[in-house]
């Protein structure tokens, strides 16, 4: 197994994709215990850095994400998983934490 | 459009996905300027930690990618673009920069 590189607070970022329709859910970040818990439970398990602890994706909301696969990237460090996600991932109600916000759209043309 | 909020180092992690495909194919950093020439160019322009200068996708090795949307995550700390890539995304020659590297693979057991 490849080891994995923490940043300078000893996180990795976690790009979280949902495995049947291949949508970027969201960004979240992981330590080497949150993702040791995911990798054992395969429930997405995340450190948050505003609230300073684990975040169980789902445990209040019932939003749940259970893992299919985790990967590292080719110079590790960049978490991909993918999961099943029960509900909205966004905890705005969005599908995806990226739904409400381009800043492209797609077939615009491109700025003169 | 909504605030993009940059790190403590200026800069915003971008999450690179394949337009057609839907494969994540890489993540890497931008600042404001690399975001900005990204928009205006639709050519995925990076900016390198290692190297500390602005990274234009394929510049040298010919595989671009060329930016049909852009969107910020919900709270606007996360970049996604979603992209024609040119050739392999990682270096390494793969198709993306996690393909070599699963640390649990699908339909895998749970640990006991």
């Amino acid at each position: 197994m490849l080891d994995v590189r923490y940043n300078d607070e000893g996180l990795v970022p976690a790009v979280v994709q949902e495995a049947t329709t291949r949508r970027v859910l969201m960004l979240a970040w992981m330590d080497a215990e949150a993702l040791q818990r995911t990798i054992s439970t395969r429930e997405a398990t995340y450190w948050s850095r505003s609230r300073r602890q684990y975040w169980v994706k789902g445990e209040t909301s019932g939003h749940t994400q259970h893992v299919r696969s985790v990967a590292i990237d080719c110079d590790g460090d960049t978490v991909l998983l993918a999961v099943d996600q029960t509900g909205p991932a966004c905890h705005t109600g969005a599908a995806t934490c990226f739904d409400m916000n381009p800043l492209v759209l797609a077939d615009e043309e491109v700025a003169a």
